[in-house]
């Protein structure tokens, strides 16, 4: 008997990726390709055909694909579009959802990155067997997705969920959404760079962090550079654990949550961001929640991000079947 | 035939309501006595059945009164207790589910008094047919009561919606929680009186204010101050109202809510406090929020807070009925 697969698609505004996923989480395969973000949505849509093609001719009547599950930066589960996306340009609407649903005559759920991760942390993650949980992807920017009574938070107009874009000080970074001194302009792979260089203004220790251009550093030097014990890259994690921690307060004060689940490229340096992220939590946080709520590393979304769309396609087969 | 009616205790620092509350938000009769929150509770118990007798005797056999609906500060609505509230000299924990059960027979649904307030806009207010909404109680502090999808959002511990206590400045006023800068601090009938005497050290145009003491001064007095053109209350209205409005931004980005609801005291102040919160609130919204929520005055719970712990109590015997 064909072994059940979602067809899972998350794209992001370098790489998207494609995965084929059983119900228990087990990725079958994977392929990656440049999102080539510049270039219209039928470019896209033709590369991914093929790449699809080709990971389905590896299987052949091996696997069933069940349904398709899609994550994208602005994508909106009402109306099935992306909606002005920032990093791809694809223009104002894309009808993704429609699209895919008509090429592969299966059904096709569609959520912004964020809120698939916070999906797939909890079918196959950190978040499993919780019901209210917040996810952070602490990627180029910071998404979100929020868990309230084991239901995705989706808000009036299908656009809950963005905390990277919470004011951290009126006054600060300036945000490629236009407002200045949001959240992800901090608390990002990126926020985190800027820490960095702003603080080789301030500092003067040495640091092999000095020898990269703002355009060559990524998360991973910062990382490396922080556990050998670089005083400039600790510094600059704990300045962004300190505001990143301090926000998280916030968020506890809104939703309640069991646990934050950090995810992305930054969560990737382990406990050099949690213990400053924790710390801070705690000191910011109101009596009725101190000690209470628990900051985990993602163990599902981190891993790979096609778990994220994958349990959204899972979670909506469960829907109809049971609906 | 009796009269179907609930019971509705509202429960403030200084006073408690109850009333006698119609299916659809009729309120029979009320009274109003002191809560003498220094006093033990079972003072508060022994005066609240002499209240309640009261009432029912005017009515006799007229009236049925079907279950009993309290709102509380730190009440929690899965615990059955009032946990820790600082204006109330009870304790640690009083179970006042259990015993107004048991003193009346009767269903006794608890929540805290500005959940409460968010169900009687949904039932009887401003927010009558809303799915996705947020009330704000600016009184004495500032109480949140948020709605998702219909459902009032309790959270994992049954504490959610304290956004009175989210950040404003880290370095900012002192809480009576034991935090520094939260936004109750500033956005509350306390908060506005606060931000009056710190303009009075810092303007020099002459206002009525200056012949208050911080003890005499009311909300009541700014208010009035304001509507009729005073420069230092108009001023204190708009940072107010700044600080209030850019909150309220970073709760858009957590809930994408289709209203913003202000009830208490400070909100009858009306277009003063509400002008300069809608100005900054769209000022700091992230773009896919921008012109999409409203701002409402609470056409409900602001005119009685009675009208709150009533719809709790209506809403709960509709789920017995249901479930």
């Amino acid at each position: 008997m064909a072994i059940e697969v979602v067809l899972s698609i998350d794209i992001g505004g370098s790489l998207t990726k494609v995965g084929l996923v059983t119900r228990d989480g087990n990725i079958l395969d994977k392929v990656l390709f440049k999102t080539n973000a510049q270039r219209p949505f039928p470019t896209f849509m033709k590369k991914l055909q093929l790449e699809v093609e080709h990971l389905q001719s590896k299987f052949n009547s091996e696997i069933k694909i069940c349904a398709i599950g899609v994550g994208a930066p602005n994508a909106n589960p009402f109306t099935g579009l992306i909606e002005n996306p920032p990093n791809l340009n694809w223009g104002q609407a894309t009808p993704i959802q429609r699209i895919l649903n008509q090429t592969y005559k299966l059904s096709v759920t569609l959520a912004n990155d964020a809120n698939a991760a916070a999906l797939g942390e909890m079918l196959f993650g950190s978040a499993k067997g919780m019901k209210n949980f917040v996810v952070l992807t602490l990627g180029t920017g910071l998404g979100s997705g929020i868990v309230v009574d084991g239901q995705l938070l989706i808000g009036e107009h299908g656009t809950a969920g963005e905390i990277g874009h919470v004011n951290v000080d009126p006054k600060g970074r300036m945000c490629n959404c236009g407002l200045q001194g949001c959240l992800e302009t901090y608390a990002s792979v990126t926020g985190i760079k800027r820490t960095v260089f702003e603080l080789m203004a301030d500092m003067y220790e040495n640091s092999p962090l000095k020898s990269l251009s703002f355009e060559e550093m990524t998360g991973i030097e910062i990382s490396d550079a922080a556990l050998t014990g670089d005083k400039l890259a600790l510094a600059a994690f704990e300045k962004t654990g300190k505001i990143l921690g301090s926000k998280i307060a916030d968020t506890i004060a809104h939703i309640d949550p069991e646990a934050i689940i950090l995810s992305g490229g930054l969560s990737k340096a382990g406990n050099v961001l949690l213990n400053p992220v924790k710390m801070h939590m705690e000191q910011y946080l109101f009596n009725a929640y101190k000690g209470k709520v628990k900051v985990l590393l993602s163990t599902s979304t981190s891993a790979d991000a096609v778990l994220g769309p994958a349990a959204m396609a899972w979670l909506e087969l469960r829907n109809i079947h049971i609906g």
